[in-house]
């Protein structure tokens, strides 16, 4: 952590600021500009809040050096970290393939979909229990009823599932039943929510909010991890923008950035960034060729009647198309199969 | 709902859409154009998903033109709603003045403060007990110790209390002891938290969250109001934005916006809006000479020594100097004190 | 200028490093931490990109210390500075009321809004005889025509003009009949014109760009200072966010902000900024009342009929209304008139 | 264009705003909800500005139908455009690949550079004589010495050259000089340079403005085509959000959006987006793997050494060894060579 000190900064006040740092246990050291002086501090800042600097009245601005998370941090974890899901494997090559509807709606549907995108290459199933809607009288999921029927179709077909937890009461029930639980875009800073996942065996696939910086990101995993569970997924999932043509604004360079912050997989959901279906095949390549750990692509058997983002949604033989393109980018990117 | 078709849509393909639409208990109305065609769809919207009929082939897109809330809306409820907060009233002309230290430390600390800002002219009393931090790793607040504290402290100085809830678990617990529920602005549009406030008596103060459009926050309401709770005090305290000096960009035409969208009464912020405690004293003036009905400020004793937030706290001397300003203007704006 | 080394960089790659500044005329100071190393660059570093240091392979960030302005920066000019224009002047108390149509569409037309404003307290008239608009095939303004309009109505009423120049090929009949020339916000970062008008003896108002940071508008006021032109008022209009029910978020934490960092006044133009005349009365107010040293307000005889921006316009006898409660507030935070 | 009257608008105020519509030449058509009436607008509305009907105190708002565009408009023409370069063809499959320094430093470097990347593959030499610096002491560029030393190293190597105009100054130079002329991102809305541009008979690189919507940005490539010169390829660089980590966030799905609203070809610069040469690669990738019609990309011999943005630039073997991935990658997706 750096201190910037204002111009003309007395060394009383110098040393004042000095001692303050040295009350939370780090060791300083001063250099002396030609037009402003900074304080260097030493030792662990990842526990100091910066702002308790700037409040001083000869302090111009605090600047943090250190990455403020540990756990998620490559640099304390050079190699890949790789997340077995139920077998399925992602990160350091590995690829998880997770297609299915937005909702669902009932056995038969879930049933036809799962089985579709299974022949075409997918290895995990995903599928709305629990949605989160900006709106009350909009549909809001079939709940445990839809959980139930992700594990019968689960049964049938031998993929794992990965769906929505936006509640702590459903927290036993998605531990023994949902081989991946996901946490939602909007819930990445329900930080007493984040704080229970550390009690879960299971892994945790974490959308990135609208409005979340990397770092914020970050530290919403190093939040799960710290609390005891270090199997968690990103998922980039696009960001809010000042465009509204498209839902949100899918930031691809995430991938890359994350890659060299943090040893955590990383997938992208093009389905929910762009909100239409011809943005999917695109985005899916351009993950891929971006190097993502994984896609998750809304695939439904009937748009036109889904109950929620039809609008959004691939029909089996569009995704199909869409992996045999995905599996030829992918190899030329050095993934295996 | 008015939707749009593609150029040159065929006979065949309009009625097909119409259709569509009357099986969703619509009546639908042709429009046809030079270049395009459109389908005004007409009765009651608000419970329909428009992405439904953007999946169609024929749709170009879908414009909603009804707004989707019900019970916040000022059409259907044209008076200002004054909402009574243990006797303090916020709006049609009432204004409440929050104050009070950023995170409870101590009974001393929130007892010496509480008489400072009492004096100054506040009416009720803020504090965090339960924090959101980005990092695990910061300071959490005192939980239940730090609520009692704020108890002890209304006790003493008749103030009544607002403070933050972040999880369910402690639904009770606020319905009991505290007079107005916060809901954080990373919670606004934690669903299952919200729809649970409907079974709370208590007046809800709902923070804006930073990447919310005016008609989601409003939604957010809905969700509180749709659920049995139609205390709903909004808090605008900034937006996120590409300008970084600032913590946040404070938006005051949320106010003017407000007023004219809803009935529930509007409070600001400033505190958390720019995170620099220099930017509180113009931004409470400028939120009250827009129309505010109250203003949450963070004062503090010794902001020096803050454990969170200090940056952004005034001094009770401070406080009090700029309350005399605000009430100046108050009145040139028509507010009641 | 900070620069943030590489964990475990060597000590000859620091060797390096450090050369590499010394190059640029600069000199170093170690500081080592436990996890890092930051050389600290002493000197003028204003005039070296830090990106150059970047590239290096050992550095992980540079960190900018210092405000890369100079003649705008407040450091090195403590005094507020005041601009007169014609006889009117903006900053250290004095506040500048400018108003006018959005666009000249006629000598009548201009007249009878300028003696409008005038009677109303105004003390400069606006409009647009060169509009930048989005559409090549929107009304682009009467141009010269309009100018000499203005001029006319100037010679009538006695009210200094300010009005919006495009093209550096007008700069000369700018310079001789414009007494306040304004760059928009598009043309916030053309710096070929910015250049050009060192050469003017007229005062700039320069706009806020739509997404340009403090800094990048301090910067552009530092272009138009260093080639010449010292007599340089900030203008605040509105920045592009995520919201877009209005057309920009005010963003009215910039006048405290301007305030610290540079000694220049700060107009607001609250008509722009929201789109919509109903927002305009409680911006400007906020405006002064957060401390704007003028205000620049669209008025319009017959909304209805205007040529441009006939929405976002307040009819006379509502900027009459206005003017008084503005006043009222302007004595409040300690303005002279 | 649509126009949504207020609840309970009388019949006589309903008539009132049709004939406003009428006298603009237009035909309405009504559609009368159980909540609202709304106005349907028929005729060529692209030459009418939406707020002129906004302005009627029974309008609640007016809603756009219609894109504002016609040249651009893939509607009105289907096929792809390509757009030839001096023998370098962009479009319909054809891809240019544009490699070069940000900078032009001298003759040598120039040559170096342009060299390597022929080798490598590329088609065409970038390199920046002017440059648009935020800072006013920041190096300028080589003028028009850098242009011409662009000319000579075209002449040793038969590469065509694209350079950034600034200022309408030099238009004839570069007409006779520069095949391709780029329109930087700070110049996309200087709509004096662009009218001018169509006096112009070399094509247009006109690159997307930090805050541009894709309908902005589209309507400044009509504004060029309107004036004269069909010319135009649109490119990608990154739009300003709120994450900082990255110095633009790249805007992938623009490629397929803009496919889909027009007919010009769409280049992607990956260089300018993250500010990070690392970056560089697998957005490269992923823009081809999108579909983009060719790529910008900075290189430079000695990167450490680079008068600016050394940060973003890469070594000509990484350069090369990218190439290859992105034929690769391109044959996938249908691209020829």
């Amino acid at each position: 952590m750096i201190i910037v000190l204002k111009p003309h900064t007395t060394e009383e006040n110098i040393t004042r600021v000095e001692n303050l740092v040295k009350t939370r246990g780090l060791d300083t050291h001063i250099v002396r500009g030609t037009e402003m002086t900074i304080i260097g501090c030493i030792g662990d800042t990842t526990l100091i809040d910066p702002r308790l600097f700037e409040v001083d009245s000869s302090v111009d601005k605090v600047m943090h050096v250190q990455e403020p998370y540990k756990l998620a941090n490559r640099a304390f974890h050079p190699e890949n970290s790789v997340i077995d899901v139920s077998g399925v494997k992602f990160g350091d090559g590995h690829m998880g393939l997770i297609a299915g509807p937005c909702s669902v709606e009932s056995f038969e549907q879930v049933l036809e979909v799962a089985k579709a995108v299974k022949d075409a290459g997918a290895n995990m199933l995903r599928g709305g229990a629990f949605k989160p809607r900006t709106s009350p009288y909009s549909f809001q999921g079939l709940g445990l009823e839809g959980l139930d029927i992700l594990c019968a179709v689960k049964e049938e077909t031998g993929l794992p599932i990965v769906t929505e937890l936006m509640s702590p009461q459903y927290l036993d029930v998605f531990n023994e039943k949902v081989d991946l639980i996901q946490i939602g875009a909007r819930n990445m800073q329900n930080f007493d929510l984040l704080k229970q996942l550390g009690q879960v065996k299971r892994p945790i696939l974490l959308k990135r909010g609208l409005n979340a910086t990397y770092e914020e990101w970050i530290m919403s995993a190093e939040y799960i991890m710290a609390s005891g569970n270090e199997n968690v997924i990103l998922c980039e999932r696009g960001i809010r923008t000042f465009e509204t043509f498209t839902r949100n604004t899918l930031d691809l360079q995430s991938i890359p950035v994350l890659r060299k912050k943090t040893h955590l997989p990383v997938v992208v959901d093009p389905s929910h960034a762009g909100g239409k279906w011809w943005l999917v095949e695109p985005m899916a390549k351009a993950a891929v060729a971006a190097g993502a750990d994984g896609l998750m692509i809304e695939v439904h058997n009937n748009p036109e009647c889904a109950l929620c983002d039809g609008a959004q949604s691939l029909k089996p033989e569009k995704y199909e198309a869409l992996l045999r393109q995905v599996k030829e980018i992918a190899q030329v990117v050095g993934k295996v199969f």
